[in-house]
């Protein structure tokens, strides 16, 4: 697989809790560069990285992360203001503890709920799945499928762990209705990405990938 | 110092990313039975929480949280939502990229954008303490001391490092306006509860004390 293959799927991410404009604008312009489908960022950061990328690169920012464990009124206000700062994609992540007591028609409500404030926007669905079983992971998929959302994701990169070559495979599986699959957290090689692209990964969430191309140049 | 002293100034905790009802409701009744100062718990449990704990104990929840940097507009809107649905007590979280690039005037305003949003109810003011050097913490002090807050407090629980003793003591020789202190993350035994306690802290976000005593009956 050609790199600028696997770079055209990469977010490139910076969600560090102390991260800085300076290295924001690093990450943008690197994903720039190197032409990554997104740029990953905190909320606090979309207006300003809106106006520096000027539409050369689409903004993706996160909603409800990385504990999933606010309400959707949260969630849909945080996505409105999202929305209205620049965001051209969402990455929410649901109620791991909703699913736990399985309300699944709660959880897919939430999600149609955050749908309806992104309208034309891309809007990927982070499940956690180190946190589920094989069946939750498998119900997820048929939860987001029917949600009207772009994508299910993998991980927050927050929680006990990241994707997983077994749950990316599970998840192509399962997914209908077009929805396409992003895999994050602990993405370290370009062996790692060329291995979840073609399990059925679309996307790859990681800041790694752009940092070893740039180390190959 | 007697135990039920020390149980007084727990804030009960669970904040678990899974946490079900099921576990929130074992919290609440502990919390009430051991005389607790407050059940801490998510977002998404607080109107559950208020309706089952009858104002029989103080609910606290947390804004922004874990990782601080969600806009301005995000954390004053959960802080509405999370009054109205019945929270005593607000933690929130300061944007610590915003102070790492001491933009002090911004992280002050955004406390009492918060404020605002929770008059007459109790505001923590979560730091951070482990991402922060010792004179970011002083200047916290300091912008926390200025707030309209009632508390300043160390940790999420969620980062590399929790609640420290040389930290507590820091942070308790430069409070100001009566600025209590939370300690949290980390207080493992009644030994640190009470050295916690003797160092300044009037607070104390933890939910093994309770195990501990519990254990102890």
């Amino acid at each position: 697989m050609e790199i600028r293959d696997i770079l055209k799927k990469v977010d490139h991410t910076l969600l560090s809790q102390s991260a800085t404009w300076e290295q924001v604008k690093e990450i943008c312009d690197d994903a720039v560069k190197y032409g990554c489908a997104s740029v990953c960022i905190p909320p606090s950061f979309v207006s300003r990285v809106a106006e520096y990328v000027d539409k050369k690169i689409s903004v993706c920012t996160v909603i409800g992360f990385p504990n999933g464990y606010n309400t959707t009124a949260t969630k849909r206000a945080e996505t409105r203001f999202a929305v209205e700062d620049g965001a051209d994609e969402i990455d929410m992540v649901i109620d791991v503890g909703m699913l736990k007591e399985k309300r699944y028609d709660d959880v897919l409500d939430q999600i149609k709920a955050v749908r309806a404030c992104c309208e034309g926007k891309v809007l990927k669905v982070i499940i956690e799945t180190c946190l589920l079983t094989e069946d939750e992971i498998i119900k997820m998929c048929d939860i987001v499928s029917a949600s009207g959302a772009d994508y299910i994701k993998t991980s927050t990169g927050f929680s006990t762990g990241g994707a997983t070559r077994k749950d990316v495979k599970l998840m192509a599986e399962n997914v209908r209705n077009g929805l396409k699959i992003k895999a994050a957290g602990g993405i370290k090689s370009l062996e790692d990405a060329e291995d979840f692209i073609k399990l059925g990964a679309d996307r790859l969430g990681t800041s790694r990938i752009v940092k070893i191309v740039k180390e190959l140049k």
